[in-house]
């Protein structure tokens, strides 16, 4: 009888192209179910709690799969760090109730964003900032992260070409933290639509870089226009940081 | 007229042979002495405080070099910077006394090296730490890392073939510090024998795992015998941290 696992896995998102199945390039997915085959003689389909873009990193992405083999949470754990690539780790494992679906059971996931502002970027840490050499004003970017709590569309940072029924979500907690040179914006919510995060990071900076108010967040968010927001900003500051259930 | 100029750099040694010119293979020295040959229409010959080995990173090496070319430490600073690959960076640059030598002029160098004490390393931090994953007692490593400090023979702390004239250094701070699953070691000392850190660091494990009392330490430094310390802990978990003048 086949069982459900959970696991809790870990990447640099450098060298993948995104999460998702491809037919040519390396994705997080093709990986993982390359590493799991081997247990089952046959392909095992994972789905993931969120679809991480090309170069977006995860500290706790969670997936799910079902398995006929006979093996415990641990071997399974230790058997796949032992397959995967340096740049996956398997964190945590688990067996989780038959039905458990890692993208549709999740309650809410955490996000977070670094910026290093700064002229230059200490070598070690480029694979997982966003380097924004211009002054940046906290105190308005704070305010202007606070705004984006609670249950709103947020139309205005969705990619085009996103094929949600709704593009209506809820925001528990939006902040912007300073440590020195590297500051670090951490989102939790429902669930994002595609891009939202950097977008919503894109207009951020450019807040605190003077161009617009604080208050021209909510003018953003209630236009509910793509134009109105700012420019997307890179994928390599971003980690998909929790997801609860 | 030529001046002279003292640059820190910060570099990911991942990638690189090492810090000095080497035939074929890449090294930190080569791309500095590329980056700068433009400047002055010929090869510039670049001093490092510390020729660090393949595989070692730099949060603070200070390198000396002399140009007849005129521009502002600024102009060379972002110059640099616009050429260098992206895994070094020129994170400070000033003009020194001509007379400066980042070598023999330094007083003082100090290094890092971080061990991760868990099950699986988090992808994003691998290329920087030595992974651990027997359990390590930190009480015997902390006693052990002090009883370096003084004005000893390192002889049995030194790779096998150095030239140096006397193995006799001064080590003025030697400790361990434990941040959750990362320890970090930090040695400050007048100056190093070729592999002492990650020889240092070899030993301190061994004691930590249990295979040696703390005081065995002080037995293998009194020693001078290579053989009797442990064997060279690995490259990537070692930063050239600072160097004072």
């Amino acid at each position: 009888m086949s069982r459900t696992f959970k696991l809790t896995l870990a990447y640099d998102g450098t060298d993948f192209a995104g999460w998702q199945l491809q037919a040519t390039d390396r994705t997080v997915q093709a990986v993982v179910e390359d590493a799991l085959a081997p247990f089952e003689g046959r392909r095992v389909v994972v789905t993931a709690a969120g679809r991480t873009d090309a170069g977006v990193h995860a500290h706790g992405q969670v997936v799910s799969f079902a398995l006929d083999a006979a093996l415990s949470v641990e071997q399974l754990q230790t058997a796949l760090n032992a397959t995967l690539p340096r740049d996956v780790r398997v964190m945590a494992a688990e067996q989780a109730a038959p039905t458990f679906n890692a993208r549709f059971d999740a309650k809410h996931k955490t996000y977070r964003y670094s910026i290093f502002c700064n002229d230059v970027v200490p070598p070690l840490e480029r694979r997982q900032v966003w380097h924004v050499p211009t002054p940046l004003v906290a105190g308005a970017m704070q305010d202007a992260a606070r705004m984006l709590i609670g249950t709103y569309d947020f139309a205005a940072f969705q990619a085009a070409g996103g094929d949600v029924v709704t593009s209506v979500r809820e925001v528990l907690d939006s902040r912007l933290t300073v440590h020195g040179e590297t500051w670090v914006y951490e989102i939790t919510g429902s669930g994002f639509l595609r891009h939202m995060v950097r977008n919503i990071i894109g207009t951020l900076v450019d807040i605190g870089r003077g161009r617009w108010p604080a208050e021209e967040m909510r003018a953003i968010l209630e236009s509910r226009h793509r134009s109105r927001a700012a420019a997307t900003a890179p994928p390599h500051g971003l980690t998909l940081w929790r997801v609860g259930y």
